[in-house]
């Protein structure tokens, strides 16, 4: 017998749901990984209506129309299966800049599911709720993708196998340093997927699989160097690169300030490096500054670690 | 200071060198398995004259000629490399039929590199010996490739994450059966190399990854359903396997009696199937035995598992 929901009018759940690096050079489309740092704060209350209302607390502009929200298309999806008599009521804090690389809408339909469970006593699984956001992820960008949510809700490094069916794998990882880097200009997720070529050669495929299995082979095996040569993507990353000012020089410095490896954060602009400890991730971002400073570009560094948990309940109001 | 390596005149070691299965589905170009069996014999000898002797004990018709044989060449680098003063005899009892796409050139390859090494007090590490072991590959179809050599010297599983520069992962997995059949037709390596495109789509390429990934993970996870999911090749399979009379028959019929999946070994015409005991990969033998001879086809099964050592040394004499 499934085990009830229990819902309590005006109780109420406040989480922080973290920003995400989609794709991991290597891994495009597949592969994620929980940051420690932004995190968006969010927080749900159970309402007799049968509704989902939206509010913000911050600057950011976002539809109230639920169905046009991130956060709002995977709460009116949980409603409807539930076939529920309540609604939930949701103010947003997003400290995730939309449009940074960084899984800002993730965040979003990543912490209201995971808000909105627990105070339905955790009836969904982790695979359910990932299959609510990514409805989220459909209001945002039009397409249902798992490499933004899925680490988002499970934490770690997630690898999506497949998408249709959903086979969601955590990948265990030692401990990294993530220096991510939001240089301050709009790359839109449609153009950046755009530029993309339909076709790719079978001999530069055969190194994106290559690198991807060594990559997930050096995370399960703690080898740091084996991660830092898998890091390579010859495939998306020379075509998207041109749209960020600076990637080459910050790759380049950050690579010789004693970073393992990195890119593109998700489509981007955001950058992200993986270091082995806080010092070499603190050196990776003042190169960062120095690249992004020299040409005049405004930007904003986080140095964070990877978030084990993903969307965190912080407390019940 | 380098260790010596003692040349001994008339000091002779025999070695089994075993059969590998390439590809492994999704993982083409870059995964290789080491067989238990079948094995070639190989018997070498140094001797003070400076060449390589080659000798067959079987009914195979292999060239004599060192730098035309794929156990010849490896061995005429090796004495190259050391400037030596003394060369090898070799003996070669092959039990794995050339062209049957179970990594027939690599063990004679692989086998004449640890055997000679064996007899130089093991001067070369494992790498060193692939990259030799190459060479014979190099004679057999006319590429440096790694997918057999490393397998079968490294023993396990193996991912050539990138061939120049070399970057060989061995890749930890639980215990499986392995039923591989040989269906006594031939497909020749260039020609199963000569109908794939060299350009493929970028979301066949996304899910091939996706598999890939997943199948490290499955093996590194001990996770066999995992192995199972991601034992699916949407790029190469589709291709080559209409090149297999009875291909399509054999997967289905062995999943059907329990394996977790397969595929064409290395460029065929062998098909392999992993199950997790032995009890099941005798069920598959029987439904391959069905297959062929519902459509008269002369074929050989074994059912044998992942030999963990590689190239074994049987005596020294």
């Amino acid at each position: 017998m499934k085990q009830q929901i229990n819902p309590v009018i005006n109780q109420t759940v406040k989480v922080a749901s973290p920003g995400t690096v989609a794709n991991l050079v290597c891994g495009f489309d597949v592969l994620g990984l929980c940051l420690d740092a932004p995190a968006d704060e969010m927080t749900v209350t159970i309402i007799s209506e049968k509704e989902v209302r939206l509010k913000s607390a911050d600057g950011y502009n976002l539809p109230t129309d639920p169905m046009q929200n991130t956060a709002g298309a995977p709460l009116v999806e949980i409603l409807q299966e539930l076939n529920a008599d309540f609604g939930f009521d949701v103010l947003i804090k997003k400290n995730i800049k939309p449009g940074s690389g960084i899984g800002s809408s993730a965040a979003s339909a990543a912490g209201a599911v995971v808000a909105a469970n627990h105070l339905l006593n955790n009836f969904f699984s982790q695979e359910q709720l990932v299959r609510f956001a990514m409805s989220g992820e459909k209001v945002a960008s039009g397409v249902k993708h798992a490499d933004n949510v899925a680490p988002c809700i499970y934490g770690g490094i997630t690898l999506i196998r497949s998408i249709f069916p959903l086979d969601i794998v955590p990948i265990p990882a030692p401990e990294l340093w993530v220096t991510v880097v939001h240089p301050q200009i709009e790359v839109r997720t449609s153009d950046a997927r755009q530029i993309l070529k339909k076709q790719v050669l079978l001999k530069d495929a055969i190194k994106q699989w290559g690198n991807i299995a060594g990559l997930v082979a050096g995370f399960m095996k703690n080898d740091y160097d084996l991660i830092g040569r898998s890091l390579e993507d010859v495939i998306i990353e020379p075509v998207r690169s041109i749209l960020i000012p600076g990637f080459d020089d910050v790759k380049k410095q950050s690579k010789a300030a004693g970073a393992l490896g990195g890119g593109i954060s998700g489509s981007g602009p955001s950058i992200f490096m993986l270091s082995t400890n806080e010092q070499t991730a603190e050196a990776v971002k003042k190169e960062m500054h120095t690249v992004f400073n020299k040409i005049g570009l405004e930007h904003h560094v986080y140095v964070t670690t990877i978030n084990q948990q993903g969307v965190k309940v912080l407390k019940d109001i």
